[in-house]
Order: C-alpha cells, then structure tokens, then sequence
C-alpha cells in the first residue's frame, strides 16, 4: 500500500467548510485505486488561528509541512478579523515561497454547463504558467516623508532564475499540448522588469523552435480573453499578471467558484501546494452553497501530481458529468448545496 | 470668433489614417456652433519621424505643443520599426508628463449596435479614473549581475500628491454620477504602494461622506468587469492598473476601436491631450477598415473640455445614431469604410 501524506490546511470562509467534505472523494479516489491510501495531517491555521496565537502558523509548522506529500489548501483571508498582508503573507505566501513553489498552474476551459458570461464562448481552454516566487509581489520598498509629501516605493524584482523556470516550464508544457506560448508583458509601459522578461522569453524561445510564440502586452492580453478566448493554449506570466489573467480566465470560465491551481516545487525537495484560485468568501459563509467545484478540480491536479492521473481523469470525469447533468451550486445557476455536489461526485466515482 | 488652437499628431499606422478625415467632423461642429473655429498645428512625429530624425519630436516639440488649448493624438508606436520604449517613452508618455496630464479619464459603456462578446451586456456604464504620471511606469530600477545570475529591478513609486489628486478626481467625478467609486487595490501582494494606496483612498473618502466606496484587488475587480459590468460607476486606479482595466472595458464593449481617452492637465498650465485607446494596429493599415470611433468619442471628450459641451453631446448622440443605423466598420460587425462612417457623421451632424 503506497501511503500518501497529506498535509490539511482548510484555512478561512468556505475553505474550512468545502475542504472536509471534499476528503471523503479522495478517499474514494484511493479505494477505487485499491493500491494507495491518502493520510490527512489537519492544520487549523487561519485568521482565527491568528487571532489566538499572534502568528498564522506555529514556527514549527513550516517544517511539518515540508514532510508531507502534498497540501492540500482550502483558502486564506478574512480582512474583516486580520489584515489582508498579515494573513496571506504569514501563510499562502510564506508557504509558496519557502516550500519552494515556484511555478503556479492554473487551467481554464469552456465546461459544459457552466454558463459563461460570454455569448460566444467557443470551447477555450488554456493555461497560466505563473511565476510564484518573486516578480511584483515583494517585501522590498517602503515609506519615506509624511504627509503631503510622503511616497511609498514598491520594488519588483525580477531574477533570471526564476524568470527563466517559469517560461521553460510553459515552453515544456506546450510542447505536450498544443504547441504555443504566449507570453504576458508590459515593455512598452514598465521598461525594466518587462524588457528582461521579454528577453528571457525570447532566449528560451530559442531553445523550442517548433513551438509557436508571441508576445501581447497585459491590457490587450485581458482584453483578448474576453474576445477570444479559444485562441491561447500555455500563457506565461509575471506573478502578478498571472493573478489577474487568473481571476479573469475564472471570469470567462463562469464563476471564480471553478477555478483551480497547483503551487509547484519543481525540485522535488518539498511539497507541492494545490488550492483553489477563489478567497475565502466571507459573505456566503454558513449556507452551505459554496462551490466545491475549484477545490475538486484542485484534489485532480494533486493527483496527476502524485502519479496518480488515472484518479485525476476519474474525478475530472465526473465533476465534468455531474455539472452537466444539472448539480450545481447557486453560482452557477444551480440549486444543489455544497454537499450534495459531492456526494453526488462521490457516488459517480464508484458508479 | 472663439479660435480654439489644437495640436494634431496623427501618429503611427491607423492614427495617420483616422486623425486627418476626423478633422472634417471638428470642422462641422464648428460650424454648427458658429462662434467657434479650430485652427490646426499638424505634426508628423511618429515612428517614421523616429527613423529620419533619430527622435519621436523635435527639441522645441514640446515649447509648441505648451501653445495649444489641447492635444488631438492619433496613435503612437510601431514595435516593427521602433522598439516601443523609445516611441512610446519618447512621445505618448513624454506628452502625459511634460504637459502633466496627471489624470486619465476613461469611459465605457453599453452601445446600442455595438455587439459586446457578454452574453447579457446589461447597459453598462463607467468611467475609470486612472493615475497617469508615476505608479508601475517608472524610469527608476536597472539590472545587475549578469548571465544566470542576472536581476533587474523595477521601482513602482506612489506619491501621496499624484495618488491624491487622481482619487479626489474620482471622488468629485462620482458626486456628478451615481455616487459611488470602486477603488482598484492588490494590497494583499503588494504590500508597499498598494496599502499606500488604500489609505490615501479611504482618508480622501472621508471628505466625501455621501459617496460609496468599495475597494477591490485587481485580479476580482477584472473578473467583475465581466461578469457584472453595470455594477460600477468611476473606478479609480493607478497607472497600470488603469491601463489593464481600460483595455477590459473596451472589449467588455464589443471593441477596442471605440474607446476613447482624455489626458487631463488639472492646473491648466498646459494643454490636455485626448487620444483613443486604440493602438496603431499596423495589421489593418491601408487597407481603409480602421474604426474612427474612438478618435470621434475622444473628440466629443475633447469638446466637452474645451467648455463646448453642446458640440460634444451631439457629436455623440451623431456617434451613436450612426451604429444604430448600421453604419459601422468591420470590428462591429458592419461594412463600411473608416470614410463613410466618418462622412455619415458629419452629415447627420449637419441636419
Ligand atoms: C502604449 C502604452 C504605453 C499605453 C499605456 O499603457 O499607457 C497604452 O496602452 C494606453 O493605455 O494608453
Ligand atoms: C490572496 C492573494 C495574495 C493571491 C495572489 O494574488 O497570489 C490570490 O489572489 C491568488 O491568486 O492566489
């Protein structure tokens, strides 16, 4: 029996009430496998975790973590009881950043009966290569002045390292799917940071000759994937640009409740982190209609992860069946709770 | 006789197309006004200029453009011929700074025959506010080190003064609309300008106490354009915040040809500029197609500037009237020429 360990973190909002649910269809995963059992080691980190202890994850949490097989997140936030910076840097972030989650990966595609807002939207699908290291998000700045003169300096730092993982991990991805990459930037507006990464993306093009590139800036990029979404395959993106193409890739999808991502720590050397792209949602806690559609198709991308993709296509298979026929949260214009979308999951992956 | 003097640089590609036949419409409206006329300094820099005199605008461009009661821009840049740091850092951007257009006012909204790619496009109408002088684009950072271990730095600098006027724009544009201002933020990964950001929008917002506000990351407030566009009203944003947006709105509208923009000098020590959203679209040049929309909505921005808002209004009703009759170019779905939507307006204008 191949034992997995799981590190459990549900966090915040809907988080804490759509990721136990969502244990049972892994556990169903594992026993139609037959071969594989999933241990869940649960961590109750969170705002209210914060608010208790004065820290989002015990100090020796980061090294518990780092033994697991994977994490597995439900979502991190509640600005209403700890401020944004605190909460997300004291756990998503930390976590990406020292688990060594370099690279990002969040799909999108049409799906059959989620409707999108979009009136024609023609059977799209593609992925965001994010870089998750480094790049816009940074601790590097600060204040100086006050008052009317005060001015605040956001640094974004941009290394060739890590630049360079993410677009080969785009480049390597394109090659198995459909052969293009198209990378975001914003040269012609940010001339440091986006003139290198335009230079990266150009150098490790170069390796990949057989592969389609082109490069649109990050206005026109947001704007295409309302017009045409269908015609991106692997996008390539800064930290930042890859969360807002992200957002917007869920908006075009239908509902930011679908979304799924996979933090990945291309060494091996620790775990990956898989968790939806949506918030906590605090205004739709307690009713029991939070979508659990991003967290499965997230549980999917952890098992092709772990080698175990004919369980990734399984359940894929019958979140795609399942919606389809009409379960569905409010959100997506259904009447099914939480609840009864996974059972109804779990019951088809045993059919 | 009011003589009103204004700068015309065509531009590049389609801006070299449009601008000229759209000084027929100007012509038009003032002689509908009859106590108005606009005389003309045309120049041709451009990326063609770039090439036969190593610069996008002579030495004294700018002392001349500071003469003028307004700037009328086509389009600028032409990455096959100039990289677009050099045409857009060296004219576009210049002009923004050295006029000090600090503010960017942006509006979208639904058009009757204008094919939005929503499925339920639901009468939108908004207006982003957009900081335009400092912010993301920035002249401050560099690189060191080379090969693997190469790193470039980009410096993203708010001040309280820029950060402060652009809101209070908002803030004052919003008391003439329907109250309410959505603020764009990322403060939850960009921990230095954002939650600057923030503060400086909630402290000017207590002076408003009558006005909503709401306050949303980047990456949701991307999402919402699509998925609820009638939500918003003035959106107030930072440079490339604003940027991203824009471009959004323009598809969310049905195309980027539409979209208009003014550069706004607040003190009116210089002239404003107004140019469309669009870029040059070298891909269409010549071929007479190039929608003249946004370079006429940007006109009627231009007139309500100028204090002549009765010219603007029926220019604009002329703009609308004019796609809901059909006449349009290919973009929206029509057949007809940049000339003949442009004489079509210029007729109804006259009846
Ligand atoms: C061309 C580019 C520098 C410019 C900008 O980002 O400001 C354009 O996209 C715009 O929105 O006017
Ligand atoms: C919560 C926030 C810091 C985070 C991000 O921007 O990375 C989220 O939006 C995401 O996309 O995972």
């Amino acid at each position: 029996m191949n034992k997995l360990n799981l590190s459990v973190i549900p966090g915040d909002g809907i988080g804490k009430e759509v990721v136990p649910l969502t244990l049972n269809v892994l556990d169903t995963l594992a026993s139609v496998h037959g071969g594989v059992k999933f241990e869940y080691e649960k961590y109750p980190w969170s705002c209210e975790y914060y608010l208790e202890h004065g820290e989002m994850m015990p100090k020796d949490g980061m090294a518990k973590l780092h033994q697991s097989d994977a994490i597995y997140l439900g979502a991190v936030g509640n600005p209403q009881l700890v401020p944004d910076h605190i909460s997300l840097w004291g756990l998503l972030i930390k976590i990406r950043r020292e688990c060594e989650q370099v690279v990002n990966i969040r799909p999108a595609q049409y799906i059959k009966g989620v409707k999108s807002p979009l009136a024609e939207p023609n059977d799209f699908d593609f992925v965001v290569v994010r870089e998750n290291s480094e790049g816009e998000y940074s601790e590097v700045g600060g204040r100086i002045h006050s008052g009317d003169d005060e001015i605040a300096i956001q640094n974004a730092v941009f290394t060739r390292k890590a630049s360079e993982r993410t677009i080969r991990y785009a480049f390597d991805l394109a090659v198995k799917r459909s052969g293009k990459v198209t990378s975001a930037t914003k040269s012609n507006g940010i001339v440091h940071s986006m003139p290198f990464w335009d230079q990266v993306f150009k150098e490790v093009g170069t390796e990949y000759p057989n592969i389609n590139i082109e490069s649109n800036h990050i206005d026109a990029l947001c704007a295409f994937l309302v017009s045409k979404p269908h015609h991106f395959d692997v996008i390539v993106a800064s930290n930042l640009f890859g969360d807002i193409l992200t957002d917007l890739g869920a908006a075009v999808m239908g509902s930011i409740g679908i979304a799924p991502a996979a933090n990945i720590n291309l060494n091996g050397n620790y775990p990956s982190m898989f968790e939806p792209v949506h918030g906590s949602a605090p205004d739709i806690i307690g009713q029991g209609i939070a979508n659990p559609i991003g967290q499965l198709w997230t549980a999917k991308m952890m098992m092709d992860h772990l080698g175990l993709e004919e369980l990734g296509s399984l359940l894929f298979k019958a979140i795609k069946e399942t919606i389809g026929e009409g379960i569905k949260t409010k959100d997506l214009g259904g009447l099914s709770t939480t609840e009864e979308v996974i059972d109804y999951i779990n019951a088809k992956i045993l059919t």
